[in-house]
C-alpha cells in the first residue's frame, strides 16, 4: 500500500537547508541550463528561484549553482551541486526504505477514501 | 558531526498528513489534556490547533484526538492517536538512522559557520 509517502527535509544549524522544492529547483537548473528557465518550469518567480539558489550557495562551502560568464543568464550545477543532489537522493531513498514497514502500518490506519 | 538534521513529513493521497508540527501538537494535547492548553504551550491560536486536530481526525479511520464529554473542553489522545504517534516516531527514528552516513557526508560540505 503506497497511500502514505515519506518526504525528507534537511535542516542545518536549525535552519532549513534542503527540501523537496530546492532539490527540484537544482534538477530543473541542471536540465534547463538557466535559473530563469528552471523558474519557468516550476511556475516560480525568477526572484524566488534566485533567492533559493543564493541561500544554497551561501549554506555550502562551495557554490552548488555556477552562473556562466558572458551574459545570457546561463547557469549550471557545479560539481559540488551534483554531489549535494546525489547525497540528498541517497538520504531520501535510504530513509524511505528504512521507514517502509512502519509507513505501511500507518497507511492501514488511514480513513477509506 | 550533527550539524545536519533530518525531518520527515508524511503525505497521504498527495496531501500533507503528518509533520513535525502536528506531531508536537498531539504530544502537547496528551501532556496538557486539552486542545486549548496544547495551543497555548505551542504559541498557536486555538482555532489553528482545532483545525489541525480536525484534519488529522478526518484523515484517519479512527479519531486520533477524543474530546471529553461534559464541558470544559478537555481532550486526550485516543488509542489510535497513541499508536499513530508511536508509528511516526518509529518512522522518524528509522529514517534518521538509515540516512545518517549520507547526512554526515553532506554536513562535511556545509560552509564553515
Amino acid at each position: 500500500m503506497e497511500d502514505a509517502r515519506l518526504t525528507v527535509r534537511i535542516d542545518a544549524h536549525d535552519a532549513p537547508l534542503l527540501g523537496h522544492g530546492k532539490i527540484r529547483l537544482l534538477e530543473a537548473i541542471g536540465a534547463s541550463g538557466s535559473i530563469s528557465g528552471a523558474a519557468r518550469t516550476m511556475g516560480m518567480s525568477y526572484r524566488r528561484a534566485w533567492l533559493l539558489v543564493e541561500a544554497m550557495n551561501a549554506a555550502f562551502a562551495e557554490p552548488v549553482v555556477a552562473t556562466r560568464p558572458g551574459g545570457g543568464g546561463g547557469a549550471e550545477l557545479s560539481p559540488a551541486g551534483i554531489e549535494v543532489l546525489r547525497l540528498y537522493r541517497e538520504i531520501e531513498e535510504r530513509a524511505a526504505q528504512a521507514a517502509l514497514p512502519a509507513l505501511r502500518e500507518l497507511a492501514t490506519r488511514l480513513a477509506p477514501r
